[in-house]
């Protein structure tokens, strides 16, 4: 069986809605239908999740919001004409809408969980309504009947220990499920949302626990492309690509699936695939666990601007056992996540995102380090631009680490940083913020225009 | 003024004594002289300090140990004859060494500092003596008398704060001083030791405590080479070298000079010239703050085996705050120091000395780290060589890291690690310890046999 999951432009009006269903008829292996909120029909259209939003701050300020409300109910009953549902179908669909007038704003905004869990919860409710005009038999199930058992946040869903069993015995229904993305419950019965987009994870915590065979994932794009297209047009597009290799790429830029969506697929080895809702026809990605080397060393090259990297330095800081644990425990107390720390036998960087520097932390941070740690010296760089370039080979591959660096040096492009540790599917160089576009260009010349025999052996 | 330190083969017998006398001779600013223990006179010559070491152990055993006593006295008789001493100078420094029969084993085995640092004693009493009858004013000063005033364990002396202001009064002394290196005494008049090879520390303090022009340190050869001469028999002398480089390169098995040594000539800015006594026409290694960049963008290559790599992977480890950090205490509560720590997005590698691994330590921390971290993966890769390719000009040069990748790559060794951060005068491989050999040998062809133009803008 097959579990596909539907983005937001997949579901935005009915016109799309009539091409998943027919993916769905295409396949009668499409058991498991999970389906995000309507997305936007053109570029300035508001998604739903955004009106639900909107509506959600209405309501916390003291207003009714009734008019915001109005626009998500026309919006459904629009898509539900436009699919010729009939009078008693679209009243069942808005009037679920209209019971969020029932929630009410809490100290806490964990109604916001609620609030913004109506999209995707109405989408699924539609497109089973959909399915059985057409023909197919088809049950929405709300998460909570499903089994999908969360702890956390707003935002922050974990899935609870049991869960993936609960969830299995969804194989074991006969007609389409269609399930809403987004959200689970807590055991008391609050609804708790993933992060945005985390419809994806809805679809692959479910893929795993049913133990698909493939878990598609239908977006608007026909793949993923090896290299940013802004920065090269005609970027190659990825046919395949490990689990490892998309977790490295999506790290400097590649967003076209949820990180987070990656782990149940990883650790229940359940291909991912990328495709197109209006293009079935086009290859998409397939992310997988092993991929033939032959396919070239390099699958994708991603970048990502906005580092800074803090420097100490400290004579003999080789022979002071802690000294590395100390420091990063005075970045863990400012609650400042890292990227990487590249050593030399003195001295030591500390490379984080600017965006995670709040005011005078980094004031805060250097005057710590200078008074607990005794060091000679700490300076800061900043503006700084972070290159990953990623694939499988790298690590049998001899050369390309001198190819990478060859075409950067061609480029006239000044290496800040090298990192690459043992077992590693990427190589990280880190730049200029000024260089980062030509530097992706030069790289991109090197390991997808030119001939790659030359850098295997 | 200059400070001379005067390494143990200087010292190793009357011949070689009456080079140092003839170099203090030639140079009145050469006003403080530190020097070593008696070494080798030939290859399988016993060194005083060994000698002294194998005394202690006989009388630990509850021997007398006589027997060596009376080698180790006429060891020093036989040089004081043949550098022609008469018998009361003789008599004088004889005696000094037999009061070691009165140092009893006690528990800690601190007797132990008393008993090494005969060997230096003797050797500053025994030149003191020599300087004098060659018509050169001479004082053999003890480091207690001196103010060398310490704290620490027996082979890990530290200079307590205050010593450099009153070793600085040594330098209104009129007469030439004669100072043992490698050891310091407690403000209770307890001897500690510094570690093995330590006069370079007691030499390099005392020069920065009167601010010399110069620390020169006398060794046997010409100079410091640019690569390990067993792999590059021709391997080309370096002129100068700043403190930084000398430091990177002192870390895989440049032992020319005591790393320790270093940290207070470049506190205080004191240029150290290392120089040859058995060829002073030599130019030698001149150790400074800064040099030309026009000398070469690599100043030394550097290698040593005997590495592992701990690789720990998990998933969305870069999201997870404190990962790192509790890594590090894990080993650091085993007591184990690390090299580096290359990171990916969801990885780190740990890399450590096997020699720090005492039995089952490697089992208990990786252990430790799947209890406490719950890791999805983590390995150990043994076996491993670093390559340090060290240089000021590493900075600013675009292209010496393509050149050094590219040199492996023709070399077909694969890359196993890279690491090089912000403001790093070093770019570190690691590779595998059987390519370690040939890796050095295509690198020291790429920067100092090819046209160095190519490399630097």
């Amino acid at each position: 069986m097959k579990v596909a999951k539907f983005g937001g432009t997949s579901l935005a009006n009915a016109e799309q809605l009539r091409k998943v269903c027919r993916l769905i008829q295409a396949d009668s292996k499409r058991r498991i239908i999970v389906v995000s909120a309507p997305g936007k029909r053109y570029k300035d259209d508001m998604k739903v999740t955004d009106m639900l939003i909107a509506y959600g701050q209405h309501r916390e300020e003291g207003r009714n919001g009734e008019e915001l409300l109005g626009l998500i109910v026309d919006r459904y009953a629009n898509i539900a004409r436009d699919l010729g549902l009939d009078q008693s179908q679209i009243v069942r669909i808005t009037d679920a809408i209209e019971q969020i007038r029932i929630l009410e704003p809490d100290e806490n905004l964990r109604w916001r969980d609620a609030l913004k869990a109506v999209g995707e919860d109405t989408s699924a409710r539609l497109f089973a309504e959909l399915l059985n005009n057409n023909g197919v038999q088809a049950a929405y199930v709300n998460p909570m009947d499903a089994g999908l058992l969360v702890e956390g946040t707003c935002g922050d869903a974990r899935i609870l220990p049991g869960t993936m069993d609960i969830l299995a015995k969804l194989s074991n229904r006969e007609e389409r499920l269609v399930i809403p993305g987004f959200f689970g419950y807590t055991p008391e019965g609050r609804i708790v949302t993933f992060s945005r987009g985390g419809s994806d994870i809805t679809g692959a915590i479910i893929a795993a626990a049913v133990g698909a065979e493939v878990y598609e994932n239908f977006t608007d794009v026909d793949s993923v492309l090896s290299v940013n297209p802004s920065i090269i047009p005609d970027a190659a597009p990825i046919r395949e690509l490990t689990y490892r290799e998309m977790r490295e790429l999506s790290y400097a830029g590649f967003t076209v699936y949820h990180e987070e969506a990656l782990l149940p697929a990883f650790r229940a080895g359940i291909p991912v695939w990328i495709r197109n809702t209006n293009n079935p026809a086009a290859e998409g990605t397939r992310i997988v666990a092993e991929r033939p080397s032959s396919d070239g060393v390099v699958a994708g090259i991603a970048s990502a601007g906005g580092f800074c990297s803090i420097y100490v330095t400290k004579y003999l800081m080789n022979r002071e056992i802690g000294f590395g644990r100390r420091l990063l425990q005075i970045l863990e107390e400012n609650r400042i996540p890292y990227e990487h720390t590249p050593t030399g036998i003195d001295n030591m960087s500390i490379i984080v995102r600017e965006s995670v520097l709040g005011e005078g932390t980094l004031e805060r941070v250097i005057q710590r380090i200078k008074q607990e740690l005794d060091v000679d010296d700490i300076r800061v760089v900043h503006r700084l631009a972070l290159i990953m370039v990623v694939g499988e080979g790298m690590l049998s591959s001899v050369g390309a680490a001198a190819r990478a660096a060859q075409s950067l040096a061609e480029a006239g492009i000044n290496i800040q940083m090298i990192n690459q540790g043992c077992s590693e599917v990427s190589l990280m160089f880190g730049i200029r913020e000024e260089d980062e576009k030509r530097a992706v260009a030069h790289l991109y010349e090197a390991f997808f225009r030119e001939a790659k025999v030359a850098i295997s052996r």
